[in-house]
């Protein structure tokens, strides 16, 4: 049923509020090549007020995260929620193009309405990665998705601040990489929520536990509020412990919603949204032709060191952008 | 000598541009922190006119570039080049804290003037790491360093953006970890001026090396101009194939200053420094307890859900920042 007058954008909107996947599938290919209209769009979608919780699951490539995230969105079915599976690993198997694929069953998710999986291209539109998954989200949201699971590896400032955007961070080390220590560096140790330890059967997780807890207890790491970081361990592949993994986030749900933090949270996540889109937008109106001109003019002065570019960018502010 | 009327950054400035290891030293940790005044400081040094080589070196961990940039620096010194060393890796034996490090010999560079090596905080100031990254390489080359080599490891956007700001970037690839098919994922593979496969004794050096040239081939990585991809062997630890390297290095500067290809690069290099500057004024805009009022009140609204995000970022760029 088309209505008069509104467009192919409207009528997409619309279609996703249904909970329609090709719908969504459209949307989130208009949301990474940032084409025309797609923020009034997604202003629609976030007005539809639908919330997901949001997951994101964050660890070292090898850590067999994918298994993990889909014997968890499996789990999740079986409770009868519906989910969002966005996957920002370029190495995950949940991409099209990969080469590297563990091999997962994906058959049982397949051919499932419940789910929807998407992998994000790692070459983000203006504004970056974290703002085009953040956004992808709010498609999911709207498409009606209680658990958004955003799949992404533990590496690159880009990669923490996705991870950071989520309500639930679950970091996933495994015994033999290293990755407790190297998820330290990158920054990840400390937005953990709950630590996952996969391949549990193998040799070495219980060193793995043990390091975890030792890290846990340093005071750097502790949570100001009373959430107590738990431990999960699991054999993806089996489904030994998902479903604890999966009561260990609904617990950390149900402690958000009645402590203030999740509050703060999301006031967090609006913040560092805000920024992306505002700092996009800034962006998109120096590559605009209409203002761009000044931009080009001054690019060619600066590479010609005519100008140095904390002047020139301080030119452009005064006289492009208002 | 201290003229009346002059800062403690303007005196900074002129040790700079002595090449005061130690003023550079604290010069970069005013980049990385983003103390005030900084940027006309920059703007002093960039003003110097003095230009280096830059080489972005990227590589997974694991594949020895750290040991191929101590290498490669030592093989400037006895060039007489001057060196300045940049590791972006969290992972990299340059970081202080490291823990992982592979033990490379530095011995040889610690107490040569020649060299200044220092490893950026992986968690920048507004703007991001990108930015911090492209300024501290102009107080390198204010300092008079012939060659500023930045060690990134090939993973997330803001290491492509890094690796991209460079005259000649080179992608390591080694045996056994399948490098070069993740590096593909992660964009790095595109920009790739020169192939080095090091640890090229093991196992495996001979396929990897025809992996690259079959991808080479392909027309997608096949460079407009007529700079052909050269692939290196070498061996870090021991320094075999590292002269052939720094020669391949040079050949590359050579092509650029003879073809247009330099003046389109350094463009290049302007627009995204410029768009990254502009970008991280407008944060800090945003941050300004006297412009930064709007700002948060929006993100109270839009953590609310009162207001969308791209309205709001609407209207905070129409009302605060014009």
């Amino acid at each position: 049923m088309t209505i008069a007058g509104t467009t192919t954008g409207d009528r997409l909107v619309d279609r996703v509020l249904r909970g329609d996947h090709a719908a969504v599938a459209r949307m989130l290919s208009r949301v990474e090549s940032g084409t025309d209209g797609v923020h009034l769009q997604l202003a629609r979608l976030y007005d539809s007020g639908r919330r997901a919780h949001v997951v994101g699951v964050t660890g070292a490539s090898g850590s067999g995260k994918s298994s993990l995230v889909a014997a968890l969105a499996q789990t999740y079915r079986r409770r009868d929620r519906t989910v969002g599976v966005l996957a920002v690993d370029p190495s995950s198997p949940f991409s099209g193009g990969s080469v590297l694929g563990d091999r997962i069953r994906m058959g049982d998710l397949a051919g499932d309405g419940g789910v929807f999986i998407r992998s994000m291209a790692t070459r983000g539109a203006l504004g970056g990665l974290a703002r085009t998954t953040v956004d992808a989200v709010t498609v999911l949201e709207a498409a009606g998705k209680d658990v958004v699971i955003v799949e992404t590896v533990g590496v690159g400032q880009d990669e923490v601040d996705i991870a950071g955007a989520s309500h639930t961070t679950v970091l996933v080390s495994v015994p033999g990489l290293g990755d407790a220590v190297q998820a330290i560096k990158a920054g990840i140790m400390e937005i953990a929520d709950i630590h996952v330890v996969n391949k549990a059967d193998r040799e070495g997780a219980d060193a793995v536990v043990a390091e975890l807890r030792e890290m846990l207890r340093h005071a750097r790491y502790r949570r100001p509020a009373d959430w107590r970081i738990p431990i999960q361990t699991t054999v993806a592949i089996t489904g030994d412990g998902v479903d604890e993994f999966a009561d260990a986030i609904e617990a950390h749900r149900e402690w958000l919603s009645e402590s203030d933090a999740l509050a703060r949270r999301e006031r967090d996540m609006a913040a560092s949204r805000l920024r992306n889109i505002v700092t996009g937008l800034v962006l998109e109106k120096l590559d605009d032709p209409a203002t761009g001109d000044p931009f080009e003019k001054l690019v060619d002065r600066v590479a010609r060191r005519q100008i140095d570019p904390f002047t020139a960018a301080n030119q452009l502010l005064e006289r492009t952008l208002s």
